[in-house]
């Protein structure tokens, strides 16, 4: 084993030739990328992605979820591994960078390792993680590395999931196989991830990498006001029930409430049904989705009570019933703190400036983190925008995320011999 | 000619027969009525209502717009025609009064003028009219027969109207042929309509019949408000863009508003949709449209200012832009005041208790009243209710409002010889 270099460096023309290559796979007449999980352009990229595995000489690994991997086995005995990735499918009309660069900037680590002839005392796998965004399923491959992912997340009852299936067996998966895919946790060490902020707040702080704490717990209602639907030009005011204006006063409450007294909460409508839905009748149903995310996990079943306790009373002020439905719960993740501390340590060595700070997008970190010990590295975005063809990172921020990821790696070589 | 009976009243039974035959015809399974126009159901009414004039002995008449008649001719010289009626499609699911006891009503007066041996100064002739409730084309028959009936009302390049011109030709109505359908306005001497009150203002005020002044404006306007559509998770609170809020907060202003400063005016906002709509997105768009009635034509324009300008402030508030299209817009309709005297001092004579009111509902009697001395008479509805299976009116408010009816055909007759 050869002693760890402390001031290797990321190739960074071959991370970006990587990133050009990457980007002309499902890319829109806007700039943007249509890569969904398992279309076309998706099993596109997991091919690309293989050949690029294979021509730096590393092990391709792919698993019975669909997750695809390069390995850079350890010559030490009874070795673990130490995970490194992202994601390389793509919200549709997405951006170039949300996903791509964690997996890329992996496999440029593995490269620059494997060229400096350091022997790792952990097997180094670069793996890019199916359906991070959930087209069909969020997280199905991280769910399915760590065993989290369930039957009815392939059966929803609640829904036709045929084309699901279809698109499952199309990319070779097999719904009767998947608990294959699931690793003996023991065998980790740990998961690394670089991934873009999605929102303005290193920016704006002129920071240059975030050291995450947690990934915010999150949930999902749907909240159903029920009026009457009576004619809208016969029925006096006094007379109405209408269930849209309960809805509506519902809506922007529901902001006021958490401007004001949960500024670290998020949440959001962003879509609204109503029925019968003509001109000339008063709305009888209003059906709203409530997404909800907060750091705390208290605070955030706090908020949810509150909500429900508004929706009713706002029900009765319109006289209306309202039925509200948990469809959705993601607990808060932790990040873990010993690899914060190294991280922070390594941006102070490499005069980074960096701040500690919650991440309010799901990410398959989130997944990984109850059952190793899991990091995230955060860079900027270009106006806090994502899942848009506008998503813009500076080159050379993402050089400096990919060398705190290469310098994290080492530093954990380091530690461990 | 014979003397004019005072004292002459419809055939209670009679007319009864006729409605619940009537009610047979497209009843639903929770004794509702869909007869929506040019349907089946539609067309088997008609069928029905055909047969009852050749059964009553009356000419029977029908148009190039698919105005249905029965006519009792004058033995008068130059004899005008008096229309009396409404019309026999429903909205789908609604009920078994709208419409239809008008239509049931005149050619019960009809028969009843005919069988006392009463000749008539003018003709008398009862008319349904074709599609009422704009299944295809509000009042597309009484626009036919007053020439208000423009090519765009079929010809609306906004959407395709392949179905409407297929159930036109399947009626036998041929969109070439429909300017022939105008008649000569002099021909005729007014128009009277018995209809349901579809509000509870009678029933509250504990009278048996309304007078109608007139039928209120009426407009629709679009709203489209335009936010941006960035992530739910990631976007800052400060930095949201998001065109719901905007269209929840006017929503419920633009109701406030109403019920604060213009007690006599309805809105009503029956639908809205959100663009792109998914539960992790911020509404980068949301559409809403706005209909607006109000009997006084000046303060109709005052409130859609009004509206335009609380749009505008709002979409201010929020980061947001605004876009506002005019749909549609009606004129305030004026009834007759001679024929509204003549029918209070019926009501007097008759001991029926009765006031004077606007109408929010169109009614075909706003089409004719430019053109020809028109008057409605308006009948109980229970609790208001209407275009909705529960839509229900007593007997005996029935048989006030057609001998209400009778008495004023007769009196306009007894004016004229």
């Amino acid at each position: 084993m050869v002693a760890i270099v402390p001031k290797l460096q990321i190739n960074s023309l071959r991370l970006h030739t990587d990133f050009t290559e990457l980007a002309q796979i499902g890319h829109t007449a806007n700039g943007g990328i249509s890569r969904v999980a398992l279309s076309n352009e998706d099993l596109e990229a997991r091919a690309w992605f293989a050949n690029q595995i294979e021509e730096a000489g590393f092990f391709v690994r792919d698993d019975e979820v669909g997750n695809l991997s390069g390995v850079l086995p350890s010559k030490a005995k009874h070795a673990q591994t130490l995970l490194i990735g992202s994601h390389l499918d793509t919200v549709p009309n997405g951006g170039q960078y949300d996903g791509a660069i964690g997996v890329l900037a992996g496999l440029e680590c593995m490269r620059a390792i494997s060229d400096a002839g350091i022997d790792l005392p952990f097997h180094l796998e670069v793996i890019s993680f199916t359906d991070e965004e959930g087209w069909w399923q969020s997280f199905f491959g991280s769910m399915g590395l760590t065993g989290t992912l369930k039957s009815h997340h392939i059966n929803d009852a609640q829904q036709d999931n045929a084309a699901f299936r279809a698109a499952l067996y199309r990319a070779g998966i097999l719904v009767s196989e998947v608990d294959r895919a699931i690793r003996p946790m023991d065998d980790l060490c740990g998961y690394l991830e670089l991934h873009i902020e999605q929102s303005a707040r290193l920016e704006q702080a002129r920071k240059n990498i975030g050291v995450i704490t947690g990934v915010v717990g999150r949930s999902a209602y749907v909240y159903t006001f029920y009026g009457e639907g009576t004619s809208a030009a016969t029925t006096h005011v006094n007379d109405r029930c209408d269930a849209l204006q309960g809805a509506a006063l519902f809506i922007t409450k529901m902001h006021a409430l958490i401007a004001e007294e949960y500024p670290d909460g998020i949440v959001n409508c962003g879509n609204i049904e109503v029925q019968p839905g003509t001109f000339n009748v008063i709305p009888a149903e209003a059906r709203l989705r409530v997404e909800c995310r907060h750091q705390d996990r208290t605070t955030l079943l706090e908020i949810e009570s509150r909500l429900v306790e508004m929706a009713h009373t706002i029900a009765d002020t319109y006289r209306l019933s309202v039925k509200v439905e948990e469809m959705y719960k993601r607990e808060v993740a932790i990040m873990d703190e010993h690899l914060m501390t190294l991280i922070e340590g390594i941006c102070d060595e490499q005069h980074l400036s960096h701040q500690r700070m919650v991440s309010y997008a799901g990410h398959d970190a989130q997944i990984l983190s109850p059952f190793t010990p899991t990091a995230m590295i955060f860079i900027p975005s270009k106006d806090g925008i994502s899942h848009n063809p506008r998503e813009y990172t500076e080159w050379h921020d993402v050089e400096n995320g990919a060398n705190v990821l290469l310098s994290t790696i080492l530093r954990l070589a380091s530690e461990k011999v």
